[in-house]
Order: C-alpha cells, then sequence, then structure tokens
C-alpha cells in the first residue's frame, strides 16, 4: 500500500510499504481521510527523529476493513475515527476518565503513544489499531471527519476544562482561527453562552469566524488588549484561549484575562511568560488558572463527534490526495490552508 | 483608645487615637483579639507607605459594642469575625459568591479593600466595619479565632479550588507549616480524603503536622522531590500547596506536581517560574493548572468558622498584649511564633 | 395611580391607589411592562386569599424614578429588571449564592417573599422595591423585558442544575411550550450542547419550538414515549424538563428519563407520582435525580439578562393595556397567549 | 470445589462443584472472603428465582490463581477485589465514568451483571472473572477486603452523588448503622467537613456510630425529626442517606431534608412517599433532589480501596467459614451481625 513517511529527520516520502498485520485485538481501518496538523510540521523539521521509516497522520477517519478475532467493539464496513490517546485504561487518571494524562502509558513528563507520532499512523491506505481506541462515526462522512481527532478533540477539552467560567455574562475570547482555533470557536459557540470575541491577524480569517458565530472580532495589533478590555469594562475576559502561544499572542493573553479567569494556552508556539508566586511582582490577576493540556478524554471525543452528527461544528476542509502530501505540508506551513487540510488515499 | 499604627514607612507605634464614629451601616466592634500575619511584616518593611497613621490587624475578632441606626444583622454583645473582603456584592463575580475578585471594588488588578491595609485594621481596642462584613462566631472564643480571617480563609479557598483533585487515593502537598500552611493542612485533613505530605525545613513544624494528621512528613532538602515522586510512583501529587513561595520551594512545588494537578501559590515569596506554552519547553507536566487567589470568599469565610465549631480545625496562638505588638512583630520576622500571634487589647 | 389587585378570593379589580412611599434603601420603579404567568391564575382561584387589596404582578420591568436616599446601586432613568427573590443575603444559602431557598425569609417549606404574591407587585404605574432586589437592563427594552424575572428565571435555574447532565451527546426534552417552556428550549439551545426535544399538544407551539432550534418536536399522544425511547436507543433522555406537572407529563416525564438522568418538575400542574424506595417497586431508572426548584438565584438571573442581552434568548410577548389587564387573565386561561402576555400600564 | 449455591428459589446449599474454566481475557481468583449482603437475604426469599444453581455472593476479595492468556492487568498471587459492575466499557456512560448506568449491559431499567446475581459469585474456593474487573488491594487482606466492593461501594457512590451539599456547615444524616450505614458515615467522616448525625433505633449502634466519628446520634422514636429540626434551626439537613428504607425512615428522611438538600434512598426497604409536580401538595421542600442509586463507578470503587489503605474507614467483620454460610444468612436475617458477615472459604 502507498503511505505518507518521515524516513528520517527531515524527510518524508510518499512510498510504498506493506499492509500491516493484525493482532487479535485490533482492527485494520481502510483509511477515507487523514488530517494534517501543526504538529506534524513540527516533526518534520525536528533536528533528530528517533523512528525511521514511520507513517504519520493522527487524525484519521476510515471503515472497518478487518476485525482481530476477539474484537467485537465494532463491526466490518463501520465507519470509525482513530481516537489518538492509546491510554491504558486502568490507571487512577484512566478511570476518573483524564486517559490523556494515563500514568502507566504517559508518566509525569510524557503522554499516551499517539498514531503518527509513534506508532505508525493514518496517512496511508490501511492503518492497524487497537479495537477499543475505535469510536463509530455513524453518519459522519469519514472522509472528512479525521480532524475531529485532534483539531476538534484538543479544543473540546479545553473548553470542557473552563466551563465553569463559561456561563451567561462571561466573555470568551479565541486567538488565532487556524486549524483548531475554528473549531474552539464553534465548541464554544455550541455549548455555552458565553459572548465570544475571536482574534486573528488576518482578516479572512475573521470573516470565517463571524461566519462561525463570533460575537465580535478584531484584528491583532497593538490596539488589540484595549479594545477587549474596553468591552468588558476593564475587568478582562473570563476565558482566553490561545491557539497560537507565540510570544505576542502569550503577551496578549496575559494581558486581557479577568480574574479568577481560565487562561489556556493550546497553541505549539514558543511564547512564555514568568509566573511569580508574589502578587506584587506578578502581571496575572489574582484567581487566574493557566493551564495547558494534552489532546483530550475520550469522553471529549465522543462529545466532538455528537456536536458534528447534529450539524453543530463543521471542520473547514481543504482535500489533497495522499500522492500530494507533501504539497499539502508545503501549504501549510506556507499558511495557504484555510481550516483544514485532509489527504485522502 | 490605644491601636498599633503604621506612621509611616517602616514606623510601627502603639498609641492612643479617636475611638472610631460609626455611620448608620457601620457596627463598632470592641477588639477581642487580633492575628498578625507575614502580610504585616510586608507592610513593615515596604519602602514606600501610602497611608499615613493607619491601623493595623485584619484578623479581628471581637463582640458588638455598638450599632448604626439601620444594622439589623447582629446584636450587642455578639461574638464576630471580622470578614476582610470587603466587595460591593452586586457585581456579576459578587453575585457568583467570587466576592474577592469582585469588579466594582477591586478591578481587574487590585483587590477590594482590606481593614488593616487600607481602611484602619483591628489592631485596637475598637474598630468600625460595616454591618455585613461581620461574621457571627457562635461559641467560638473571639480572643483567638481572629487568625480564622486570613490564615484560615486563605488556605480555605486555596482547597475549595482544588478540591476535584483531592478524591480518596490522590495525594496532597503542603509545604511551609506556618500561620497558613498548619490551617492549610488542617483543612485538607477535615474535608477530604487525600494522603497529606507536609513539607518544612523545620523539624519542630514536621512534628505540629503529624498531630494535625499528616500522613507523610518530610524535612525539606535536595532529596525532598525524589520521595514525594517515590511516594507516588514517579506521578507525582494531584495537589501541591506552596504557603512559602521563595525560590527553592516554587522548585520543589513544579517539579512534584503530577499531569492535571493543581499547583496553588499561595506564600508571599519572592520565586518564580517560566511558563512556557510550548509543550517541548514546559517542564510541567501537561494538564497542571496553576493558581494564585487572594483571600477567599464569603461562603470559604464561613466554612473555616464551621469547621473550627466542629473542632476540626484550630489554630495554634501565641498571645501577646497590644502594648508588646511590637515585640510580637519582631518574633515572627525571628521565626519564633509557632502556629499565629495575636495581639488582645 | 392605576393598579390590578386582587381585593379578596377571586375578585381581581383595576383601580385607583396611592402612589407608595419608599424608605431610605428602596427606589420607586416606573413600570414600563409586567409579565402575567400562570400562578397569578392560580391565585385568582385560590378558594382563600390572604391579603386584601394586593397589587399582583412579579414579571415587573420598568424605569427608576426615584430613590431613597441611602441607594447607590442604581439611577435616576436607569431601566431595571425586579429579581423577585427577595432573599436575607446573609445566611449560609444566600452565600453560596442559593438566595432561592433563603433559611431567614424561606425557611424549611416557605420561600422568601416575592413581590406581587405578598408584597404589592407590578401591576401599576409605580412599584416600591429594595435597591438591592434591582436588576440594571442596559440596553433590554423594560417593556417587554418582565417576563425575564419569572419565565426566564425559573427554566434558567432548572437548567442550570442539569448542566451536568446536557453534555453533547446527551438528549434533553422540554414537555410544554408556553411561557417557560420557550425560554427553558432557548435556553438550553443558548448554554448547552444537548440534542433537544420539544413535545406539546398544539402543533403551533411545535412550529415556535422549531424556530427557536428544536432539534426534533413530537406532538403528545399515545406514542410519545415510544418515539423518545426510540430516538435514544430506548436509554430515554438525560434531562428532562415537565413545564406543565399535570397527570399524563407527568407520567411522560417518568416513562422517558434515563437512567442518571435529571428529571424536572417545573410546571404548576397536579400531577405526582410514587417514589419508592425499593428498586423493585420503582418505575424509575436507577441514579435519576428529581427535582421541583424555586425560582432561581440571583446569578440565574444576571444570566438570562445576558442571554438576552447577546440576542441569545427573547420572550415571545403579546402586549396587554394595564385597563385591560383582566382581559389578559381570561386570555391566558383560555390558552389564548403564545409566549407570555405583558401588561403595559 | 465447595460452594454455596441458590439451587431454585429459597433453597441454599453448600456442596461440590466443578473449578470454573476460565477465557483467554478471565482470571481464576481463589477466594479469601466474602461479605453476605442483604441483597442475598432478599434472593433467598424471592418466590421465583430464575437461574438454578448459582453461586452467590457479590463481596469477593482473594488471590489472583491463573491467569487467561492474554491477560496483562494482574499478576499471579496478587490481591485482589472483584468490583461488581460488570459493564460494557464504551458505552457513552461508561465513557462518561458512569459505568453502573451502562446503556449496553444494563439499558434504561436494569443493571450491568453482577457476579452472585447472575453470573456465578465469590460464596465458593474459587471464582472467575474477567481481568478488567479486577481491582489490586495492595496491602489490605482480602480475608476482610470484600465488602468495600458493595457495602463500601454503594455509600461511596452515594456520598459522591451528595459532595455539592457536604461543605463544612452543612449537616448530614445517616439512618441505620448497618452494613453499608457504617461504611456510608465512616465515608462522610473521611471526605467531608460536614457535620454527622446518626440515627439507629439500637443504642449499641449508635455506641458503634459515636467511635466511628458521629457528631451527634438519636435513637429513632417519635422525637427524632423534631431533634434534628431543632439542630439546624429548623431548616433541616443538606443531605440525608437512608440506608434502610422502610416506610419509618422514609417518612423521617422526607421530613428533616433541607431545601436544595441531597435525598438519598440506599436501603432496599419497602417505603415510598409520594412526589407531586406541584409546590402546594408536596411535603419536601424546594430544590429537594431525590436519587436511588446502584451500586458505584470503577472510581468510586479505586476511592474505597484508597481510603481504606490509608485506615480511614474500616469493616466491622465477623467471620463465618464457608461451610457455615447458612448459619450466617440465619444471622443476618434475625439481626444479630454487627456491621458485615464474611464467609472464608
Amino acid at each position: 500500500m502507498r503511505a505518507l513517511q518521515i524516513e528520517s529527520a527531515g524527510v518524508l516520502k510518499v512510498k510504498d510499504v506493506p499492509v500491516p498485520e493484525i493482532d487479535s485485538d485490533e482492527v485494520l481501518v481502510k483509511v477515507a481521510g487523514v488530517g494534517l496538523c501543526h504538529s506534524d510540521i513540527h516533526v518534520r523539521h525536528m533536528p533528530e527523529w528517533p523512528i525511521p521509516n514511520m507513517t504519520l497522520g493522527h487524525e484519521t477517519a476510515g471503515y472497518v476493513e478487518k476485525l482481530g478475532e476477539n474484537v467485537t467493539e465494532v463491526t466490518e464496513g463501520q465507519a470509525v475515527l482513530v481516537y489518538l490517546v492509546w491510554a491504558c485504561g486502568v490507571c487512577r487518571p484512566c478511570i476518573e476518565g483524564r486517559d490523556n494524562v494515563c500514568a502507566n502509558n504517559g508518566g509525569r513528563l510524557g503522554m499516551p503513544p499517539c498514531p503518527g507520532l509513534g506508532p505508525d499512523g493514518g496517512m496511508a491506505e490501511y492503518m492497524k489499531v487497537k479495537a477499543r481506541y475505535l469510536e463509530p462515526l455513524g453518519d459522519l462522512d469519514p472522509v472528512t471527519a479525521g480532524p475531529l481527532a485532534d483539531a476538534g478533540l484538543t479544543p473540546m477539552h479545553a473548553v470542557n476544562g473552563a466551563q465553569h467560567r463559561l456561563t451567561p455574562g462571561s466573555t470568551a475570547v479565541v486567538i488565532g482561527l487556524g486549524g483548531l482555533g475554528h473549531m474552539g470557536l464553534q465548541i464554544l459557540k455550541a455549548t455555552t453562552g458565553a459572548r465570544i470575541i475571536a482574534i486573528d491577524s488576518s482578516e479572512q480569517k475573521l470573516e470565517l469566524a463571524r461566519n462561525h458565530g463570533a460575537d465580535e472580532t478584531f484584528i491583532s495589533d497593538g490596539e488589540t488588549a484595549a479594545k477587549v478590555l474596553a468591552l468588558t469594562d476593564d475587568y478582562g475576559a473570563d476565558a482566553v484561549f490561545d491557539f497560537v502561544g507565540v510570544q505576542p499572542t502569550v503577551d496578549l493573553a496575559t494581558n486581557i484575562i479577568a480574574p479568577d479567569g481560565a487562561l489556556r494556552f493550546v497553541g505549539l508556539g514558543e511564547g512564555s511568560f514568568t509566573y511569580a508566586a508574589d502578587a506584587l511582582t506578578s502581571t496575572l490577576p489574582w484567581g487566574v488558572d493557566v493551564r495547558r493540556s494534552y489532546g483530550g478524554t475520550r469522553s471529549d471525543q465522543r462529545q466532538v463527534i455528537e456536536l458534528a452528527k447534529l450539524g453543530k461544528i463543521s471542520v473547514d476542509v481543504k482535500q489533497y490526495s495522499l500522492e500530494d502530501g507533501i504539497q499539502a505540508f508545503d501549504d501549510l506551513e506556507a499558511g495557504n490552508v484555510p481550516g483544514r487540510a485532509v489527504l485522502v488515499p
């Protein structure tokens, strides 16, 4: 079969590889579509890469092609999404429903294995996966559903972890309307009564944000923080989701968050700030809770799928053939992909 | 009447001042006891102090001496605690029960007025306060109850904001067993089923911690982080309360917190760390939420009083006369006050 | 001034009464509009009525006409809503933000005083009210905003108390699309990602429900329960809000609620069911929590107003002059008022 | 091996049966101790019993004797508890951590299979169970740990579902200090800061309750409700756990619950009350939520074990040999077992 692999550091190739063999608890999935994520770009440019000939792709949807002998969870032909948190299921965090911080498969500073960033992923004609990591898609089209596995999951988790601050009367800010951000905006709109402010450097993406229900949109410039503060009587926004994470967005986020606010960093940028224990030195309001989280839980994943089934959220998708996969990487890097690129084998 | 005032930067004096006049919604409280807090030490040493001749003391308990004409909330002779968050009561945070981040009286970067750190406080024979900031003490002795207003309130709020991580099976760490820390430990013991680890540099305070129910105690040294990790199968502690906030305790706290953990800074020290949006640079596990909060809510205050009434928490108090108040400051600075110093007019 | 009063049991009259005198902490509100509620109908038909010459009306909005001397919360000319829960503000439920079950003003089996059902209400040209029970309306038109005080508040509280069951993937059922029900539907739509099923005996109201965003609508007949169960794979609905409360709707509600579901009775009907401690006798699934709540909290009230300001909810209003008020009562009783009747003085 | 079976309705026998064969995902557990529960008594007296020759016992602990070939979760010789909720693990309730209301294995009105009440249970020398339903016991002694599986689990779930009402200042009432009740009391004490009132008809059990930390104890008689109301300023108790469920305890529970209170029925008695949608007819205060739940979640089970490991809770156990099992049934029926009877094979 054909697969897009990282052969070694910096070297991507679409090439022939064997169809995977499955174990008794595994399923062979015929890939229908697989999303391309900024973390894939990140991997492409890592100066060292430890896993030779690894198939990329962690946003995979497709059809069940073949079942391991002990598999009962799914049936042949069923449309499924590959959940990317491959957790143990029995540790304390797992049974508390926090499998994205699995103690056994992730540990304190790691994370559970993610297909396409360790095990072979979905940028191929077929992918193998344990049956218990599959989520039924119902009537959703697997050609375009793949991005629900990360571009949907990660913002869902971030929003769910801030629900206590997203009651009506609150203000939520979404910084960055790219792959994850445009999903985060829709999820906020679908699940909360908060007023939503969208911020981006692209007028085109702000237009997209308005179509997805943003109450206010601001182009990011030197006045952005002042505008958000003005809208909130100088109290700040109750929740700020930074889907970019570079220094200017981190600065913006810390400057507009309200007391007791939920400050969430989701983007992969290299921004940072100094967190001071001392109130006098700190630039953050009292009570702010700052958090950066990995992926999402199995329940978050199910919720994303259910929102998509109800038509409350949708991924803006640009399709590429698997053979054109490296072009898709180039386009995403160049900022030429609105929403999400999906490779179709 | 006699009062302990800060006359100007660095100058404390016990001296004669007039008994305060009360307004129609105010109460004159005859002070029974007033706690001395590290933030008072902090104020003593501020290079500039903007409020000449201010009476210190924000941990005040006493008896209702005289009522303003419109006061209905309390009765003469009643034992009361002065709640230190003087919030507006009508802004959105206030009606949500988050009056410690009051929008009208505190705003984004300030905090609501606190008696003894703005308005005159309780280090005096009498103190005036709006009736609605008084909490009935029932049978509790106001001579020693004053510290419930801060040494009790602030840890109560910190613990309540981490209850979601303090389920049985979790591990909570208390760093620093001073005035606030020894209350925090008792509150954890009284209200959660978590395993509690107490850490301090003083063996005497660890002994105190064991008496208050700590499950494990560690002297702070180069091995402390390793010991905590070993006790938690290298996953870390689900909640860490740093009641000190200097660089070594901040470093310890960030090195032992678990994924999804509640990392809470309560102490006034000058420690800090770099919060990186980027996962690769960050030294914090995924999902940690970091928070530093001011005082506590009115509901937290009531809870502290109720715990004290049930005998589940108690302040270790060392009494000084008001006239010896400056000696109490000196002793606290020298680290010679176990628990809490209380001035008795 | 003119006022619609209940003179004695069953006797309503629009007549001349004196303009109320206000105390130092009260405000005189010039009424702009006042909603008519099923509980007013209920009062009209009570065989005994203990308060002679009481002005009805508990859904009142208007303009601040005159301030008591100590009032600082509002300003002359401001548009305000009269919050109907006149609670003490200092008891434990009140400081926990649960003022609708105030211990001092309501007690175990009563409820806090409600204007128009005890103190004089808003079916008059002017109404007096303590400043602290007023909620600013901002730009909302007080002629039509009155119903937010009950038809908005009560469903907001019911929905907020079920938010834990209203995550995406869940199903919520609204039974009865009258004054409260059509608001409840909009609130569910605005604040949750649940799938919403609306049920009513009137095809016209189901049309209204679809316009307000119901995902499914069913006419109530012998097949309704079966249809809801079919839509949920026979598991039932995660939350059921019965805005009617008569026997057939109570039966329907108990027959379609899912395990762990939130079963909420909001309507004033005379339906009931037997709650059996024993699992074998019980007809309810395991884990269902059943609740019937009074009005809502101050925070719920603020949330309703904020949702209205954002345009996420709106009251379908039919206006009557105050002089035609009794006609409005008759029309509501006859079932001829879609949405909410509002009297305009 | 020897096993205590229900042969047919009403007929219990200790007899020889084959040692179970295990599948690839199953484990053979050598039973160390198995608790005897009131529901076993209930089964003994059911007029019809559909499963001939079923081994009873759903509170089983023991040692891993033999592993199916695909089992990785446990190791030979490990001490384990058999979790009694045999849920599917993939339905929506399961992934939300609510496996005790599993949609696939329980459905709307049933419950997931429970060993000893369907599949063969633990009143035998050996028991087979899927590896994923085993909970490691660590250093706990499996001879006496079995009751944690129901007498521990069920109250843990009931208490966890009422935590929002168990803040300091609240009052919790435990009615009935038998097998589940005496565990519920300890769990309340270990995990909340509530004041705890214990009520029973036996002075001996009240003595036990005081030893386990009850703040107040009342013998149940005609004055009990009045005494509870007097202790709460006539507002009632914020949470009431009825571990009996007969008519007098149901009446007591409904008469002492506070507004917004958590009213929980855990006992198997035949009591009931009329739940009226209408406020005027209802005898319950506003806002009470009433709930009756099955067993507990996997997370509740883990929490119970962790509390036992910390020594915060313990089962009062009376041991019988398996051969004397039927005597244990007789003693429990006669009310002669304080705490919990455990059969030791």
